[in-house]
């Protein structure tokens, strides 16, 4: 390595090694601060996001870019260090263009802004939160207005979750998703008495769940001596570096799904960060990007492993066994076709696959408004509970059950909701090409062997990292774009089957 | 508030936010990281430490120091901004003759040296550890030569703990402390058999251990809001702010007083912590500063109160209730005299109040010799066995049991180890004080009310956080310097009775 690029990399590891400092703050926010070390947390959070800011937007950063993009030039594109460059150039252009002061603005709003939302959702109390979300709100249209030559200000937020990926694109996407959802769900309502899921609920004492989740993420890959598994509100995962994976998970002691599901899917995060490669470590190409497909993972864990029919066979009788009384005779097709009864409901997180997708293009659509002035957060509960009867056929009982059940408005997180249906999307694609890589995946699920489907996606996406965009990623894991087909024809596939339809 | 100052508070605000990461990282560290997250945490410890240290010794530090001095010229010098301007000028003059580079080397070994000694502890393997504590040492070295005007090398180190207090001073105060100990513990071992602990061993389920010290820190003044308690291989306590104390402990299932007297010490900790005054948050004043007061809290909670005789009034039927059995008579004489058992022992932090003095005596001693190049990392085992056998008349059977078992010289904390004795004496000093304006303690505490003790500590000692340096808040409480009679007169009458000398 060169004496440019090795600078380059030192000053780009403390970087890194300060935002996993600011990640273990937030983790520790949301699973250990007791609640009166909040305004403190605040302050921290400010003050390293401003120094990280700071030293990233520096221009020793730029003038050690630009010398290692020289030094680079001419050496394979796809190396480590030429990636390396590319991309941190990137995003150097982006971040320069914020103030620092504007930036650790933003990081206190969203501590801030999460307590008193755990605290506003609780009680259901829109009103004791809403001063916190306008301010979120004017802190995002801030930083909006910090770019140009983005085709609309909704692009700005998408790009940071999402990079190379336009709310255009997205919208057109959509579009073609919902037509199909749309007649799907009808068909659906006309036999919604064909599945019973009265297994899912019941007395499941958290001990006994805890068991369940415990053997199945240690399946996929879970090793304690480099994981953690916490409680907390609104579940989440987080990479600290490979060696220090945390993902989080929140329980029902009258609802299997809520624990074994969640936890699922946050594993399915955790894999990918654990799976990146160690050269990569210590560097920004050490944690994933693109965060439509780190959703792609845990929506592929979740869903079409978790409530696949092949794990069925292990994960049904594991559950007689841990919880006897009326489940001991779980059989797997019944336990199947309760996890897959699609049924529209308030909550998104346990939203069947079908509706799940609704409920995404309801917030994409409501947090464009939002950014486009074209609502007030005043209006935001009412707008939703319009949108929601409109699109479920419900009506929202109260705010806690509608506009305050998800955590990422109170913590900035605008731009972030569409990356989960675009990770189902990714997820159809990459599920259709596993599926021809591994043709005893069947077979290997129901026997609970989840670890050949792990080293496929370590291979063809987690140990990538940042290095590439998701769209390239995918490209060459399976030779496709992005695209609605795969997903609907491995849905349909599915929920036909359920439903006789 | 003057410009001047405001703008001082300012820059030192954010820099008591990037201390508190970096304690976050270290109570991570300690409670919650899994071990394979070892290598990216040291890397994080020494980037923060590094940056906390270049901005704090910068040329502006200096700059808004001297503007502020100027301001405060002529203000009440025991203003909180007159001594935060005296405090932090000292600090100031001190960290800035360290390169910022060997402050992030002296993080980076505490955290991977204490990770290698948990290792090297539990297999009682001082070869594995010896090359961490080698390199830690050599560290100390190039640390103790940034420094002149210090009579010697182990005042540099001392000073970092205990400001203004002298190796020679210590050691006369030791001295002193010494030659009552070894007399009177010549007295006792004539009565060995005057005293059954038994009680105290046997079988305590950790969950009745955890519901016992959850009560009696509640007593003291935890508060769920604002507090946690953790489990740990070596146990601490940190302050995050007045909003977030975290105190950990360690239990023994076999043992009562690990737990319990561990909880109280971290407890008295916490307590100090959570007491300094709101308007010194988020400034270099608002956490306790000299380690010998700190020390004093820990100490009198953990062996004034909880192993006094009053509080076994209250402590002993708990006691008999939770775990029953051959418990269930406990007497509150017999549990009073049981905790108080002096009999030479391997552990420092399990040791009775009179060998307590001897463990420490031990250390500074060898840490002296280690620091002024008189024995080497290797000889220190033997010096260790050498020196325990002839202040305890006990072999050490294993280093686990000997040299390793403290977590200190892992940590790079040497200087540390004196300040527990010397808090032994301040607490003395305290306690006289105490019993004289709390006529009705006894019955208190008897009773279990620990609060008006706790208030009186709030008002003369916490609430000043390093306001004043530990010299001044003594005086100001008891009208008298740091003495040894205080504390060995209270000794003599408690350990006197227990053994009818």
């Amino acid at each position: 390595m060169t004496e440019t690029v090795t600078e380059l990399r030192r000053h780009l590891a403390e970087l890194t090694d300060l935002r996993y400092a600011a990640q273990l703050l937030q983790w520790d926010q949301q699973t250990m601060m007791p609640p009166r070390g909040a305004e403190r947390r605040a302050d921290e959070l400010a003050t390293v996001q401003r120094i990280l800011h700071e030293r990233f937007v520096s221009s020793e950063t730029g003038r050690l870019l630009d010398a290692a993009a020289d030094e680079c030039n001419g050496a394979d594109p796809d190396s480590d260090n030429a990636r390396l460059v590319s991309v941190v150039q990137r995003r150097w252009e982006k971040a320069r263009r914020v103030p620092s002061e504007l930036a650790a603005e933003l990081a206190r709003a969203a501590s801030v802004g999460q307590e008193a939302w755990i605290d506003a959702r609780a009680r259901s109390d829109f009103a004791a939160f809403l001063p916190y979300l306008r301010s979120g709100i004017e802190l995002k249209h801030r930083y909006v207005e910090c770019f140009e030559g983005f085709e609309t200000a909704y692009d700005v937020l998408l790009d940071d979750y999402e990079p190379a990926l336009r709310t255009a694109e997205v919208t057109a996407l959509f579009a073609e998703l919902k037509a199909d959802l749309v007649p799907l769900l009808a068909a659906i309502a006309e036999r919604s008495d064909a599945v019973d899921d009265s297994c899912l609920h019941g007395s499941f004492p958290l001990e006994d769940q805890r068991l369940l989740v415990t053997d199945v993420v240690g399946r996929m890959g879970f090793d304690p001596a480099s994981w953690r598994l916490d409680d907390t509100v609104h579940p989440f995962a987080m990479g600290l570096g490979s060696g220090d994976v945390r993902i989080t998970t929140r329980w029902d002691e009258t609802f299997l799904s809520m624990g074994l599901f969640g936890a699922m899917h946050e594993c399915g995060h955790g894999l990918y960060e654990a799976g990146i490669a160690s050269e990569l470590q210590r560097t920004p190409l050490g944690s994933g990007e693109a965060l439509g497909l780190h959703e792609s993972q845990s929506r592929m864990w979740e869903n079409m492993v978790g409530r696949g029919r092949p794990f069925a066979d292990y994960l049904a009788p594991k559950i007689a066994e841990l919880f006897g009384g009326s489940l001991s005779g779980l059989d797997p097709e019944g336990f199947y076709r309760a996890v897959n009864r699609v049924q529209p409901s308030f909550i998104r997180v346990e939203a069947d696959e079908v509706t799940y997708n609704l409920h995404i293009i309801l917030r994409f659509e409501l947090e464009q408004e939002l950014i486009n002035r074209e609502i007030t957060v005043d209006e935001l509960p009412e707008a939703w509970n319009e949108r929601f009867l409109s699109y479920f056929g419900l009506e929202v009982p109260d705010d806690a059950r509608g506009v305050l059940q998800d955590v990422h408005w109170a913590a900035g997180l605008f731009g972030y909701f569409p990356t989960y249906a675009i990770g189902n999307l990714v997820a159809g694609g990459l599920w259709e090409r596993v599926r021809v890589d591994l043709p005893d995946l069947d077979a290997h699920m129901s026997a609970g062997e989840l670890l050949p489907l792990r080293e496929w996606l370590r291979e063809h996406v987690h140990q990538h990292g940042a290095k590439w965009g998701a769209a390239e990623i995918l490209e060459r894991a399976t030779g496709a774009p992005i695209a609605v087909a795969p997903f609907l024809s491995y849905l349909r596939g599915k929920i036909g089957g359920v439903y006789a339809l």
